[in-house]
């Protein structure tokens, strides 16, 4: 549990990816940026852009670099969760790497669990294309009118009729659905409002362009909208599929959502802890280039202890995070939720705090076009929410913490004798 | 100094502008958003806005609401700094508020300037159609290319050629500088390089449509333009102006600058307040509308606590920003620039600390264009900015700190006494 | 409401308190100090030390300061709950200042009790000699046993029986109960379980010396018994008293605590905030005198920033004090009382901040004998405790922030207009 | 690097000494403790309580559970850091445990100081005694008039006079210099002022009963003396040693400390987390066991998010010290210094903040004798200043952060990049 190094076997692949990455991601984006002035619709690419991406796919497949996002599977090059925790962190540093390689989320989640628990129908219609990378997915989880990180709440119905379910309903901030290539959701849903609370729901493949399915508009975040990925508001009015279009079966919803937690928060994170890196370096670029008051920034006020902080919180966060995926590796994903939680909760908020602190050294280039800040703190912002907000994670860990400690007669004995010894305890510092 | 109770005679004022805002302000601004969607040019205004903005303006002054920001002052109404203040916090609920009574900023700051160091000339020219509302102006002071929080940085340079000054430089956050009806600049420059510090910069009147202005762009704030006031990048190249467009003399920038303290920052602070309080009841009213795992959420976990600590700080924050307005009735702007330090440090920062949790309580909501919590959330972030970043002001306040307590005999002897005692002065809690 | 200045006629009051404090506090409590090593017991005085606080009595007596600190009373001098609180900032400069004018606790909230709800006969046996300084008392109110913060926890039972109240139970850090001139303690038991919550309890006159009344030993504070003083642990068994040594009635004991509210909680907070200035200026005093790495201390990474945000903090509190104390002068002690909760809340946990800050910047000796911070941050971290834990002050300020939201339906409609727009209300920065 | 698991071969000795903890010292320990009251001085041990510390030695050797502290060394076990820190988290579980196994700071660090550049006169003299755990020592670095985290600022000198070494000056907080059986001190003077910075300071052997060493008395910690290890005030006048007594030669006082580092810190690091996790159980035992307002305390307000939070920080303390012990392995203890840094400002701090919230879910009886949490919260506060307080770890890891970004083309160039654009490189969340 505690080797977080790299596996040997694994090396070649991260070189690969990196050489991948800055021979052709990093002079592609600067041309698909260039494009970006010629869209006439915000939900639509640029004449060009799509070729670029293209380019980039064709050139990671010639390479082998292709689906080795998929922990432990036979597709891919099944990569342990830890040495694809490596690999992610590289993938966060340019905006094309992880799609041209189709290790891009939603896709990965929607491929893993149809890997796991489609069937052949499910597989053949859906994950081969997805595999080759000619179709993107959206996962429609979230709904705006509950709280839906208690999955008691969701309001999504689905109804078995004649053979179909009809599915009426809401949901929100469904990353990827804006993309003119998504072609498929995997979306939550309630079939069975009577069983025990943990079996109501079910996961249901549906194509976005099946009558019923309205894409309201975008959700903006910090008033942006993500375009063309966006994170739809989707509205469902009667919304018929044929009942093979059910992952796994009727109330098996959250069993799915487990499976699910492979790569996707582990490549988050990694990712989070890649942009606060950046933030430090801005911070220090920043604090080395300017004056004032006679010295470099760097050196005024608290300034150089904010740099050592965020160091050390970063150093700890990719501990965590490498550790967490050994956990996945070595406990299974459900054993490893735990972990995964901590990591959830850790990351983005501290990633947040690096940021906005490196904002505030920039003075107010700092939150302008000029700089990649605020865009950066957005995006952090924002996963405090995605998959839960940080406070549904803490009380995932606590509850775990407390159910360990009941359970342990051994932590329960020590900290009853230490309270309640009778005697005087204190034996002074 | 401790009185902190708006004067009796300031009431009937206040009635009159909370009648003026909910009467006419509120049904008018919900008209002018509806025209927002007929703009065809970022930094214009849709048909019809002006118009509105115009009508308010016309009811405020013939309800005799216009100009009554200047403190202490014979134009206006003559208010005391600390019943304006209350009044403040009244205009900050609405967006058309102060500029239908003629208090918005950035004008009301240039309006106390030139009425405080104007000539007569420049009075005639430019405050009399500001104190009329007929024209719009902007401050020009802060620099992209230097820290500008440390005046002696500033770069953009003013030179005397055949009785013009001939400036060149660039400036940027130039606030209100996109308005089309923005007429006119009061431009911080340096003259006097070979004068001692303080006495090497000068304002200078610019008209924005002298030549050589170029309004390079929008500079943006966590993406946004803020169109059409609009936050400017603004390049100086050869502009001249004549040498009597020069306020109060030569080598007096910084002079002027501490008249402005005035109304402005008390007015910002009010608002951000006010902000904090619109927070706080919105996460109250999300606590209290929402449900998960069986509670109300205000009812989860540290969110009762959150809001009781919301609560206090902004309760503290008002009677700092009080306090702050009283001394500057009693001891005058120079002597009171202190307290405006404190309001400037603590507040932006604490309100942005208040809505960060009112949009966690929201979940992604709290991001979305549902809610304006994440638009009040940059606004405040960019005040911690504006006027110089909290660590300029943090400085001023330790400084003169450590003055007066060098300067007290019986500070020093007290601290002196129980630190160096010699024996034990150690008495237990 | 927000006139927060002292009264004019308080002020010769307060001058002449300055005054005995540096004319006959400073120099005794030297001489005090001097006497301490000739102790032979804890809980004993050492020979001599109580011949100086009766001097300082007498003193005090014959200047006409004597019980000045019960508000708006016909005994004393009817301060207003406001300018005692100027006053107690005076106090808490000497160790024996507030004693030597019988305005110590927790003799001053029983005297206010007995004052306002004790019988005649109660008033002439313990009131008498309270207010005339012969004897001292104490207020027996926590249980080792319980989460006392909650009332109803309370386990120490009355029953009455022949005529006399017969009481079980245990209380600790009862304070004040370790002095030997210690005669009476208020106790706060349960005499009526069977009734509505909050007429369960009531309060007791016990004198210490009635049988059954075993003083177990001193509880600590971060190891130290604050002798002799001390906050002892008593437990009482089968403890007899007549039946009219009952507070007010059975059942009342909760409306007597809300009484007891008064000059306490104003006095404990104005102490803490005089102790959070004498550990700015200790921090300053250390900074400036000590250089390292070739500055002053002062000088390096965020020590000035540490200064600013201590006095920003400081000030608030001082005017949220002042705030709360007039709160109880104009709406009475049980309408103040969230007023009070805030500043309860607020004040010590700020104040552990600036101590623990002003530690930080003296290095070891910040903890060491040679400095009285450690002392102050026990004293102050100990507060956080007293009169509830933290936790339950900001529970009652959320809940009557709550309440106060849910029944102003003002603020509920603009909330709700905000949130449920329906369109999009996000306006950009 | 990235390996932080146990090594195979290190697991016995770990067994062995869990084994040796629960079956020896706990018992002793009680032993010990019962006769804490039998001391008739603060600063001798209690009769008996020697005989029951040689009697675990005894038990130590028998089991080789002797001297395993020094990584890497001939002497002992050969430990790499990385194992001992997981052993060093057991020794902290018990306060005989260390010391029983001659594993006891500050003993562990003069000894391997002294294994390392000692002379063989030097090693026959002290070495031998140390490494059989006949006599103890103390290692006196920290003067009370200066800032002497600063090692330019040592004032206590030395000078060489007719083949002695003549040593004038004060030390305090001398750790274990107040054990009677404590006999020889490693003591930092400054030999050569007008060297190199660096090369002024010097580290002299110099017996505790030499003539001219007094020991003023113990500075005290929160009031505590810590006897009768102690730490104590030493003032050195005339102190004559012979030229010998030197240690490595004159000049190299730093060059040792950076020896010195080995396991010094890492066991202090694991100990403070095994305190931190001793917390959390008491917390967690707390929460569980109590009620108020109708739910265990546990389940009240932000408690359960506490217990999360605690618990992911100190997961990542925990893989940072490991990380830490490793890059001593791997790196040496020179290039580590910066690791070594990073668990210095981080573990500390964090455990404060731990224990601290323990104690506010205890309420008072967090802070007295029923709880050993204050005791705790002392030890951790005064780690914050051991060996250089937090802020000069975090000016080393700021520094060296600085350093290696200059250093780094890539890291220049890219954040250049990112700032200096040119365009608008913002591009949404």
């Amino acid at each position: 549990m505690h080797n977080l190094a790299m596996s040997e076997g694994a090396r070649p692949l991260l070189d690969r990816v990196v050489k991948h990455i800055t021979e052709h991601c990093d002079p592609a984006y600067a041309a698909y940026e260039a494009l970006e002035a010629k869209k006439t619709s915000r939900f639509e690419y640029a004449p060009g852009q799509l070729e670029i991406i293209d380019g980039l796919k064709a050139k990671a497949k010639e390479a082998g670099l292709w689906n080795f996002f998929l922990p432990n599977a036979e597709t891919g090059e099944g990569l342990s969760n830890l040495d694809y925790a490596y690999i992610a962190f590289e993938l966060g540093k340019n905006p094309l790497a992880a799609e041209s390689m189709n290790c891009a989320a939603p896709d990965t989640g929607n491929m893993e669990v149809l890997e796991r628990v489609g069937t052949q129908e499910q597989k053949d219609k859906w994950l081969k294309p997805l595999l080759a990378g000619e179709i993107r997915s959206a996962f429609a989880m979230t709904e705006p009118d509950v709280a839906s990180s208690d999955a008691k709440n969701i309001g999504t119905r689905a109804v078995l009729e004649n053979g179909e379910w009809v599915i009426n309903g809401e949901k929100y901030y469904i990353s990827g659905a804006g993309d003119p290539r998504c072609k498929i959701m995997i979306v939550m849903v309630k079939t069975s409002p009577e069983a025990e609370t943990f079996r109501q729901q079910s996961q249901i493949l549906v194509p976005i362009d099946t009558p019923g399915v309205e894409i309201v508009g975008p959700m903006t975040v910090f008033g942006h909208d993500d375009a063309p990925h966006g994170h739809m508001q989707i509205r469902f009015t009667d919304v018929r599929v044929p009942e093979s279009a059910i992952l796994w079966g009727e109330g098996r919803g959250f069993e799915i959502s487990q499976v699910r937690l492979g790569p996707g928060r582990i490549h988050h994170c990694m990712r989070s802890i890649g942009a606060a890196e950046k933030a430090l370096d801005l911070m220090i670029y920043r604090g080395l280039t300017r004056e004032a008051f006679g010295k470099k920034i760097i050196d005024l006020g608290k300034n150089m202890e904010t740099i050592s902080r965020s160091r050390i919180e970063i150093d700890a966060m990719r501990l965590m995070v490498l550790k967490a995926a050994k956990a996945m590796d070595v406990l299974g994903n459900k054993e490893a939720r735990i972990w995964v939680s901590k990591i959830k909760a850790m990351v983005p908020e501290k990633c947040c705090k690096i940021i906005d602190d490196a904002m505030q050294v920039h003075g107010a280039t700092g939150i302008s076009q000029w700089s990649p800040l605020s865009s950066m703190y957005m995006k952090q912002r924002t996963l405090r929410f995605a998959d839960g907000p940080d406070e549904v994670h803490h009380h995932v860990i606590a509850r775990a913490e407390r159910k360990e400690f009941e359970n342990s007669n051994e932590r329960v004995a020590a900290a009853k004798a230490e309270t309640e010894g009778g005697g005087n305890i204190f034996d002074g510092p």
